[in-house]
């Protein structure tokens, strides 16, 4: 069916949405396609429901190869099977949560894992059932703290999630392989150009994870990459390497100094390189002890924490926080140092926290034999050569350091560096923690039970309109991958000739009964308005239907290169055909 | 792609569930089309999916070919459009409401007038851009008091709703015969049988509304149709005809009666009857004068109202409830009556209600001349003679006496009669409640402004697969209509033998490179097991690989009727070829 443009409901802008902050978002609202309901919400245009949908197809289409099969569940949840997983209360108000009218609790599902599982728990009982993977295509509801950038973070969006159903954990590693090749292949027919990095796996749960983010200067997450090998990963799950540990034995004595006006790292290096100790030191060799309280998720105690990292490096929040997860992180306020007078503000060093019980958590880089500065618990007084596996030994390890541009790469080989980008796939290895909290059991060959081991995988499908409107357009407007474009060809009628309208009504017609899908902009209006509309839009050939056509040539123009070619007029459906179907 | 039932996710039940009241919701969870996952909330399995999905290709193809342009709105919804038009507050119960983190209300969409109407004002300014008619396949949220029968009856469904916007009353008319002939033609090609009835418009507003109800004895929608014409009606809908007025000069004054011992009609009828007025009284002469108590949406305060009917008929309560929507309707209680003396129980009459200024809506035959005996204000006391238009004028007419079979058809043609059916499309003539709600102007060509007048339609998509299982089934199972089935073929491989499977697979895959979509039977189960779960699926065609290939044979059995028909095993695929397309 030809579209024309003069029935379309289609109003482009010209001016940009105030609240756009990104291109895509400035660019999908001025051109029609979708429009702002709610913070987070938007509707769908004409223009944007059929990328949309283009993209869903897609996504479909790879999901289908993998042999997954499409099933699709409510939106609005029960309470009882998140309650049971303990993502009720995990989840914190990014849950959207209501009342029916008999006062029974419910949510607006993030995302769909207790209810899979449930159902293959209902319908599968043996070892020969499985393996399993479904999907659906489905809108999710998140109460984002800061809706932002249009569609690419929303409250309401369109997501495909799968999940798998394994026997072991082999069969794990395969399932996720598959979607890992799976969304390769869907990623790249997008034409889009994005990296996969190792990531944490936050309130899901689970062990491997790797996140596909979709590479944009306007994206919100940070991920770092080496400069000499395929390493990426978010800055989350950024595994700082430990250096090898050192010899105890024959090293100098811990020894406090008293260090009077030194409130800063900067200034006690400087008072402790004029002592006359006979060495030199650096920020890198001081010790910074931060005190935090956590508490877990449906808990109202808090526990105090100490993180230690090299005084040289700031503590990176949201890797502290991803790393104790799902607890909540505060610092401590004035009333916690007054319970806790055992903690010297700005000497706390780790003898009075471990003789007080306080869990200390350091950074990898705090190996037995490494030496540090730090506080002596005491007003105005520090401790040196205080060695970790002596002197101190931590409770653990904690990725909570900065990560820094220049930073060896985990992988050993380069450095690391910055970029941006935006989350468009997310696979992870879950495990056996939604299995375990339903019992989700297969009957084994010895007729013994086998705990089933589940896969969790997403694709921002409604966010994919964003990300390709982000990676494709110009000054002038959006530029569709051939394959998601709302039309194949959009046909500009410049003049008011009838003549030239017959043509442009001929060609239409000719293109449209060969399959391809035709925009035809047959308003009452100048070309140069069709003209800037087109580019606007965004189809990636524009067949320009004018004067040209009394001598037998029309204009067809590439969207994306600005190339324009003349065409003999009995020749171009046949061309057009060929480039739509290339 | 061949679908395999080794891998298909679907496990068929033997046993019908315990919460299943409809032959429908009983099949589709036994076929594994569809799982409960909470009251009114329920998972679409593949089988489910594929129809579904099948069935809103068709519904697209419906309203494309009339013109209307596909969208999608958010589910989500702020409240404040739904406050603007008072279906916050009007929809009662039936809204499932809740709050962001940040304490905004919201609501799930129950219907998008609000938000259709705001999109046509933001986008349309010009009477050149008039008419429009907009759709969406989009899922829906109502809190139902009693969620049943499965998908006929949930909480969240798929639903297509649409809405015109018109220059004019002409153009309304035209989009609401557009959208009456798109249905009939959708529900024509969904094999459904059905009939379109006057309907009340509810909570939605506006005046001419039809529904389309598809004939089901399991149906919760009462309607009734005319022995004799095409008037069909639901009972909330029916206009009782009013009979000819009479002449007052003349008629016998109203007299009081001390009437005791008469607490029923019946007893009072047999009292007038034997009280030698040379008259015979029946339970159609006298008129019963029902208290009630109205309060408006998102008020406090009650007002009495007394609903008058002839003594013969009872009250209706669903009629008279949509009679005075939106307002809610309760019987008075004892307090009630004791607040107001006036009210003499069991003996009420016009005189006393309108001296003290009760609002008295009186039953359509209750017209001037028609004389009536009824209370008389006086404990044991009855008047006779009453005469409407002298005696007492009710404030007006209300449509809330019982409906019953053998009434005068309201079209002047037959008599009435019951049927039950459920629901399955609404067509409703707006007007201009949402337009006015949100100032909804076109520019007119003399630049004054023009209040658009809008549609609405909607057709339950979701509750279509339940209905069409509903009218289509037998004993063994499901028999779906070919345009909707899940597959095209059903081919069971029945035998051992490695020749037989090989020949059962060459034939699938010719369909599957023919277009025809199959579902292959490989388990390693017995023949019984397999036709009995080729019935129970439903699909139209079952093909059946057997011991008679080996004399080159295979029988086709037609779902519905039971034929079953022997076919050379070279000619089948073309056989086959032939029948689905027909």
């Amino acid at each position: 069916m030809i579209t024309r443009t003069s029935s379309l409901f289609l109003r482009t802008l010209r001016e940009d949405p105030a609240d756009a902050e990104v291109p895509s978002h400035r660019l999908l609202v001025r051109a029609g396609y979708v429009r702002r309901v709610a913070p987070g919400g938007y509707s769908w245009l004409p223009l944007g429901l059929r990328v949309l949908r283009r993209i869903e197809a897609v996504v479909r289409e790879e999901m289908n190869a993998i042999g997954a099969q499409e099933i699709q569940f409510p939106a609005l949840l029960p309470k009882e099977p998140y309650e049971a997983t303990g993502r009720w209360t995990e989840y914190g108000d990014g849950l959207f949560r209501l009342k029916d009218r008999k006062g029974a609790d419910y949510l607006l599902g993030p995302t769909h894992e207790e209810l899979f599982a449930l159902t293959v728990k209902g319908e599968y009982s043996s070892y020969r059932d499985y393996p399993v993977t479904l999907y659906q295509i489905q809108t999710k509801y998140r109460d984002e703290a800061r809706p932002r950038a249009g569609i690419l973070r929303g409250r309401e969006f369109v997501m495909k999630d799968s999940y798998s159903f394994d026997l072991d954990d082999d069969g794990l590693a395969r399932s996720y392989q598959a979607h890992r090749d799976a969304y390769t292949k869907l990623f790249d027919r997008l034409g889009l150009e994005y990296v996969v990095v190792k990531a944490t796996s936050g309130a899901m749960g689970g062990s491997a994870s790797e996140e596909f983010l979709a590479v944009a200067e306007t994206g919100e997450d940070t991920y770092v990459r080496s400069t000499e090998s395929g390493y990426a990963a978010n800055v989350e799950a950024v595994v700082t390497p430990a250096p090898a540990a050192q010899p105890i034995e024959g090293r100098p004595e811990a020894q406090v100094h008293h260090t009077p006006n030194t409130p800063t790292i900067e200034t006690l290096v400087d008072f402790l390189n004029n002592a006359g100790l006979g060495r030199t030191f650096t920020a890198a060799d001081t010790l910074k002890n931060v005190m935090l309280k956590t508490r877990q998720p449906g808990s109202d105690e808090w526990t105090l924490v100490c993180v230690a990292v090299p005084g040289d490096r700031e503590v990176d929040m949201k890797r502290l926080e991803a790393s104790l997860e799902p607890a909540e992180v505060a610092l401590l306020d004035e009333a916690d140092f007054a319970k806790n007078p055992f903690l010297v503000k700005g000497y706390i060093g780790p003898k009075a926290l471990q003789d007080n019980g306080v869990r200390y958590l350091a950074d990898p880089r705090i190996v037995p034999g490494t030496a540090w500065v730090t506080g002596a618990d005491k007003v105005d007084h520090h401790v040196v050569d205080l060695l970790a596996g002596r002197d101190f030994t931590p409770d653990g390890t904690i990725e909570a350091a900065e990560v820094r541009e220049g930073d060896a790469s985990p992988d050993g080989h380069g450095t690391l560096v910055a970029a941006r980008g935006i989350e468009i796939g997310h696979i992870f290895q879950l495990g056996r923690k939604y299995t375990d909290a339903f019992e989700v059991d297969a009957l084994g060959p010895d007729s013994k039970p086998i705990r089933i081991t589940m896969g969790s995988y997403g694709v921002g499908v409604s966010r994919l309109v964003g990300v390709l409107a982000e990676q494709n357009h110009d000054d002038l407007g959006l530029i569709w991958p051939r394959v998601v474009s709302p039309f194949d060809v959009h046909i500009v009628i410049a003049g008011k000739d009838e003549t030239v309208a017959a043509g442009a009504e001929k060609i239409a017609a000719e293109l449209d009964a060969a399959g391809v899908e035709v925009i035809l902009d047959d308003r009452k209006a100048t070309p140069g308005v069709k003209f800037a509309d087109a580019e606007l839009v965004g189809v990636p050939t524009i067949l320009v239907v004018g004067r040209g056509l009394a001598n037998g040539v029309v204009e067809v123009k590439d969207r994306r290169s600005g190339e324009r070619e003349e065409i003999a007029v009995d020749a171009v459906v046949e061309h057009l055909v060929k480039l739509v179907r290339s």
